[in-house]
């Protein structure tokens, strides 16, 4: 039982049969083809406007040329200080940016808030030592697993506009926070004053399928050189295109994100109502973010599930994690299968009452 | 019939089935699973020897990523002048060498000559203003479908060695020069002193399936950061590693890229018979580079065969590409038929009859 | 009264001095001249050892140089949080390592403790996503004007030394450092550890005059390559070795730290004598960090004496400033006048009475 | 007997008197002083219009600092392929640039041709694999000595405001063109369609200063960020400044190039007067290239005289540099003495009969 990521599996059927269905005959090479034609089509429905595409084979890759595009190499970019942006890419966004500084400021659940933001701009001196604001970058959902609301992005679009900041979405999970909003795309991006996404669909369903939607014509400018010059348009690029089309086909991405929201839910509120369990924060999309104790992390280990620690860097103030305890991430997905999620909280009850017995 | 490159067709049926089943279940992300592991120690059995392999989904981002950790900022990298690495990947390498320049000299058919790489080195002037020689990048088959053959290639690795260079291998078409000199990886390889491989599966047979391989310890110590860096670690990395468990098996791959250079030579001396037409330079793998007449030109398109024009920079001296002429380039693949080829020809010989008759 | 900063005067008159008797003849460009073979010279007997040495016309330089010589660009460096490379450079040290990240650790008076450091790298995941240690940089005296000791100097040499990081030495304020510990420049160098080091003479008389030393013979192999390519040799390169020629002779350089230092101790017993004064920690070279209340800060700026107000990041844990308070940077330096800091001291005192009067 | 270049003495006499009087007191750092703000107002008087000025103390980094803010890191810079930027720097551009590519163009004496740049220009493929070029870069006066007149830099302003490229000036020696042509600054620059200019002051009296002045706002706009991020803002930054109001003023620099020129012309005309010398082509502002027959090169050097070997890429059509033949640089500057001329040609005339009469 694997809860550790959602990219452990391969691709979800239709993709992988979208991608056989392109692999047949001859097309032009480097994304001169119709299949990468009509999913540029595709999203300019999904978004409900016209949009330009950029296709990208990891998620690394997608944040990263989306923020070369939008922060000079003297330029800062804000992030919260848990970002997948600032913590997980090895540097690669300060590779693309050239040298252009991340900054990460602190919140809740991995939330940042518009206030905060507004504030820590204007904190910054007015100076040529001074890297100058250029971009602000969020995840939707949030590394904490939070959904930002649509009140919330839009506060935080005020402030991007406010400041001449570019917005940037990380959207990893996009499908994630999307469903558990339930609004349109375009609700929960340029409508809020999102300018640039990184659209990801491996993480659910995909093989390896991620893309900029870029809103802001002008951040699209050079977006074509930037990413053939990081190796990222490959020469058979009907393959990734293809993948869009099985993921988007029949509302495939959106009954993916749904079942592994609802799998998330049922985890979170099984784990909840253990003794000894709270959640560190709400399960809004599809991770949850327990702190467990000692015992009920043994068992769950002994029983070989698959899940990872996770920092208490982001708890919510006079929350803390106790001697005993230990804040784990326990990721569901579109290939969670509901009996794992029932067996894992039957090995968690059995270790807590164990554990209480001893 | 398209004989504009070999990157057109999607994948063989072997490299698809082993994509297919690969997909199957779940791994760990990132390269930590059991078909990535395989395929590294296939690689060491192919190679005869412990080697280091890292992977990437293009050509661009292999070679761009083996010369960054070959080649400092500061430094300088000697090629052909029509390579691929300074002529076509939108300045990949100087963006992953942070700066670094690459610099092409000439040389018939895109082919580079020890003696004249040597000169070169030893032209330069031993100042701080001139960036330092580090490297030395050929492609093996080169730009102009040339092959280097053992004893051009040992002497290239002399220089490198004489001069402090690391010698770097663009493999494209690895498998279509390996088959042309029938010899083993080996041989073709560290034994002649190369110290780092661009080993490109993508034209003769995978979806999107590039590995560096590594000879020179030193040279792989940070190549796993640069490729993280560089959004090159797919999550489902398996998927890329399996496309070359079914590109070696049974020796798939060298009979695809035998089958593309007999069709080369098909197409090529059944060209090279028509009147009017002439050979820039002998074909040695899967391409053709004719000078032929404007109306055959003309025949050949009429007849919706695709292909591309070609640079007249690397004719041999006293060679020409006359008013009435134009030099083209047609690449054959593992995916050429037969019976396309001689179509092909068909067309081109009743295009110079008809040409002979007006 | 200029207490804003110690780069706020010319250049001393030997130095000027050395800096006319240079302008004059002919002499080889870029470094190739007597003069620059001499302090080459002079640099080595100073540390008691063979050295290499790079010039630069700014801190700045100086700094990112050496860091770039230190850290590749996927590495991390490790400074203070409120160190000048990280917060005062405009990300020059992100520039010259093409992207390599600094990160901030905490210490009271920007000052780092070994311990922390050491707790630091190990707590970093070991793992492609992160970028691994390479360095650390401290400021010798640090930001917030307090001196390491030999104790803490070798102390952070050995957590280098056990993890494999560069030690790097930001030295702006070098000789202030140096006569606040009567040590040796190779005590509180290379014998603590230290691999390269910032020396830096433009605060302390020079005019524009700063200089890389190197303790480790691999980091100044390209440093040369790297000076020439950052725009930093310059032609009349005499011009800037002639400077530091001026600065030690009759050690020049010595008093003229001797003298700044005192004053800053003149004004910080001074100040800190004065009802509702503290400091926020002890003054132990040329910079006072009093927190003040408002009413004196109001008194000092009518005088219109210049000077800075300070951030409290980095305050003991405990203290901090009031309502009605602030924390402020007072510099003196070679050319404070012993008059300047009685005037001073005498304004401040009736500031305060006036204000106990209120 | 120094003819080597034109940076081998120190400051001219009014340059070295200007350092001296603004080094006294204390004046706000980094720029904000009043000496900065009269220069940056003189150079708008000179140039007959608002304009950005930034310092920097070489040359090199004045063009890549200019170069960094009119190519993003995915263009081309066109330049002469003897240019300084492309040949003498240790790659400064590419390094500021952040990887953009310079790509160098022949022409005689290392002049441009507005032609030949319209030409390479148009045959660029629009592609995505070609970094798309961005700007031209020009040394006026050439590597070779040579001057572009009006017309010549008009037709050139016309090609890049066609293509849209951005028209930079390397002024090392600008005032050597400047009176050589006889006209005004603003005639030699943006009213020719020059949107940058590197101004060089260090050749012809300057101790260590150099300018960028810019004629298109948008260029400006990051400049400041960059210099400092460059380590280009020094802390003393009114003794760059100084320089300049030395520099200018009674009109001193234009004296000091004129005499150079007028110093060159005499070497010049005494040269090719000689038997067996002819120039390589004509001498136009302070440099001479003649091809002088070996006996008359060790003449020279027997007699200690200064100067260096040039290469021949660059002679006419047709023109090649004998067996017995070698092609030379010698530069005369504000500091040469007429009686160092006079001694030149006297050696030279009978180095010359010594060797006829052998």
């Amino acid at each position: 039982m694997n809860f550790a990521s959602d990219n452990t599996v391969g691709a979800s059927a239709p993709v992988l049969q979208a991608i056989v269905e392109a692999n047949a005959g001859a097309m032009a090479a480097y994304g001169n083809d119709e299949i990468t034609r009509r999913v540029r089509a595709r999203f300019a429905e999904i978004f409900e406007r016209d949009v330009d595409v950029f296709f990208a084979t990891t998620g690394t890759a997608a944040n990263a040329l989306a923020l070369s595009s939008a922060v000079p190499p003297y330029g800062l970019c804000i992030c919260h200080r848990e970002a997948h942006v600032i913590d997980d890419e090895c540097g690669a966004p300060e590779f693309f940016m050239h040298g252009a500084k991340l900054t990460g400021l602190p919140g809740v659940g991995a939330k940042l808030k518009a206030d905060d933001v507004a504030a820590y701009v204007k904190s910054l001196p007015r100076a040529v030592k001074q890297m100058p604001p250029k971009a602000l970058s969020i995840s939707q959902v949030s590394e904490g697993g939070l959904v930002y609301d649509l009140d919330e992005l839009a506060a935080l679009g005020a402030v991007c506009r406010e400041h001449g900041l570019a917005f940037h979405m990380d959207g990893a999970r996009f499908a994630n926070a999307l469903v558990a909003l339930g609004c349109t795309p375009a609700e929960m991006t340029w409508k809020r004053g999102v300018d640039i996404l990184s659209f990801g669909a491996t993480k659910n369903g995909g093989l390896m399928a991620e893309a900029i939607v870029v809103f802001r014509t002008d951040l699209a400018e050079a977006l074509d050189y930037r990413s053939k010059r990081a190796g990222q348009i490959i020469s058979k690029a009907r393959l990734i295109a293809a993948q869009f089309e099985g993921y988007f086909a029949d509302d495939h991405w959106l009954a993916n994100a749904r079942h592994a929201n609802r799998m998330a839910k049922a985890l979170s509120e099984g784990l909840a109502r253990l003794p000894g369990v709270r959640l560190a924060w709400p399960t809004q999309a599809n991770e949850v973010f327990p702190i467990i104790p000692h015992a009920l992390d043994r068992a769950l280990k002994a029983a070989g599930i698959l899940y990872n620690p996770w920092t208490e860097l982001s708890l919510p103030e006079g929350e803390h994690v106790g001697e005993g305890e230990v804040l784990v991430r326990l990721v569901a997905s579109w290939a969670t299968r509901e009996e794992d999620v029932h067996r894992l909280l039957e090995i968690a009850s059995s270790g807590v009452s164990r554990h209480a017995a001893e």
